[in-house]
């Protein structure tokens, strides 16, 4: 057992230039806090008041088609609209300002609201993929960066359990964008390797802290997670953008996304809710750069910590100083080990 | 009415060298997700089963003194012990760790389960700050940082109701202190005058976002504010650490949060939830290095966006890519205008 294993200590996030401060010893303490309620698992496979589901008639009036597999459409609250006013120059440094523009999608799934990814079939989740390439090159064209993002669960604040994700493409690098484009970069300079790349040679060598895996892809626990049941998902090959994945990988991806969400859903034996979003490198202008320091991945933020009810509440120190987790990635794996990744234990209904 | 009050657009914020996304119109959307329970506000006076009361025995064994104002003790389930051994050196980039060493102590506010700040006497805070910079000196004499912060409520993941923080000292300079000490001092090389100095004097000028204010002190809704209500403290003086505080300010300082603390329950009328926390320039080492770019300042975080059982989420799109807010500081300042800071319309009970 190494000293790591049962004394705090900090690790470096690469992707990030920031530190975690991991406390193993912390899962003894008891919970008296906040209880979380079970998710409503009585979702039906149909509900004509549900604005996701086929056949229905959205906020605005529009009817959705009777779709057979994905539906995306404009989100009809958009945080992002494409015509916003410059708000003009010649600004304070305290009080800057910039123009924000971009467009809002939603993207169903699957045209019954009783699924999930890990209870959809192969050829299902391949669509999902497909169609993600694709809204990657139709946004991807223009917008400089365009964040797939899938909220899951009432937890992760998503309003509606119908499978779906959201698209937000925009005319700026958001910061995480921009963070992890900059450490990316300094590494390939430093190391002459893309970080990622590197990395998930590295963890497929030492298979400490692999969750599961397949011939072109690897999901694990990164030695510098954050939220307990954090995983990265990485490609073996170096690939920058999802329009990049050849047939196989996208067959590849599927397999491994079901695995692992099947794995999470057993965990606790629930519908296991996270966030999780797409990190490429990123597209409009960009697209004619040399971005060669990028590998595509995609980050999975689950809030629970010790059951379906308990969470870790990233909260004051967290946010005034620095986060911390309450056991070491090595531990979530010993944990993981029984769980299986090939059968749902846990089921809708 | 200025374009940014109703066009979406980006805000710098200069503390942390980021940009939030402020969409102005999204708080017309349909809310059909989580709603919070209201939290539990039987609390008694004193509960002989809840380990922070005066006179109980701790988990440990130890029992509390009869303590009359504030009472500090050690935290029995710490993130952070005084004796962690080094990880080692030799490390491969993407594998780095290093030793993290601190104490974590739990801080009482008032014998009596049932108050809050906003609900104490001004004697009772000024005892509160007192102990802060006691505390500072003590600790601060050693560790590098030492973050006081309090999470109240459940929402913030605080498991106890009795009224108190925490005092987190560690050996190493936490990730959002080093990118605001980063900050301000670029602020101070570029610009001749500490960051939040001259914010604060042009925030007082213009009476934009000002939430309450005194002779000594004002409380703002920052240009920058990532959370719908959060707020940001700041001395008028150019203070850098809480032990500098006059007799005066110190007064001065009770006064203006127990008005900015009422008026945050009178908002949704209950107990408001939040985590805050105090930076000032880091200690131990850095006592005797020059820290003018530093100024003394409390965050406050509350994760309400709509009432007390609607929350703001922070999950996909911010996690992966950059915080986004649903109205803009202008329009929080617009809607506490007719609130009252001056006597409880909430009270416990
Ligand atoms: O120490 P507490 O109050 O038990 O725990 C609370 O605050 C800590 C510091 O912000 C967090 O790490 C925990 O997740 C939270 O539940
Ligand atoms: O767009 P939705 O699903 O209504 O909203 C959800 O996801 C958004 C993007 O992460 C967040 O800004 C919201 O706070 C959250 O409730």
């Amino acid at each position: 057992l190494r000293l790591e294993s049962c004394h705090q200590h900090l690790r470096y996030n690469p992707l990030r230039d920031t530190w975690v401060l991991v406390s193993a010893h912390r899962m003894k303490r008891p919970w008296s806090g906040q209880v979380e309620k079970e998710e409503e698992d009585q979702v039906p496979q149909h509900d004509p008041n549900n604005p996701l589901c086929p056949g229905n008639t959205r906020a605005n009036g529009e009817v959705n088609p009777d779709y057979n597999n994905t539906f995306v459409f404009e989100n009809d609250f958009p945080a992002l609209q494409p015509n916003a006013p410059d708000p003009g120059y010649n600004q304070h440094p305290l009080f800057q300002s910039k123009a924000a523009r971009g467009v809002c999608k939603v993207m169903c799934f699957h045209p019954w609201s009783d699924v999930t990814l890990p209870l959809m079939t192969l050829p299902d989740i391949i669509k999902v993929i497909d169609k993600w390439a694709e809204l990657m090159v139709d946004l991807g064209s223009t917008y400089p960066w365009v964040q797939i993002f899938e909220n899951k669960g009432a937890m992760m604040g998503c309003s509606n359990p119908h499978p779906h994700c959201q698209v937000w493409a925009s005319n700026f690098l958001p910061n995480e964008a921009t963070l992890s484009d900059r450490c990316q970069r300094e590494y390939l300079k430093t190391h002459g390797e893309p970080l990622l790349l590197q990395y998930a040679k590295m963890e497929a060598e030492r298979q400490e802290r692999v969750v599961v895996q397949n011939a072109d892809w690897l999901a694990v626990v990164p030695y510098w997670a954050t939220w307990p049941f954090q995983t990265l998902l990485l490609p073996r090959r170096h690939v920058q953008r999802l329009t990049n994945l050849t047939a196989q990988e996208r067959e590849g991806l599927a397999s491994i996304m079901k695995r692992l969400l099947t794995k999470y859903d057993n965990l606790f034996q629930i519908s296991f809710p996270y966030s999780m979003g797409w990190h490429g490198a990123p597209t409009g202008p960009y697209l004619k750069e040399d971005q060669f320091h990028w590998q595509l991945h995609a980050h999975y933020y689950p809030p629970l910590l010790r059951s379906a009810g308990v969470r870790k509440f990233m909260v004051g120190y967290e946010m005034l100083a620095q986060e911390q987790r309450d056991l070491t990635p090595e531990q979530v794996i010993h944990l993981g080990n029984s769980i299986t990744a090939t059968y749902a234990i846990y089921k809708h209904r």
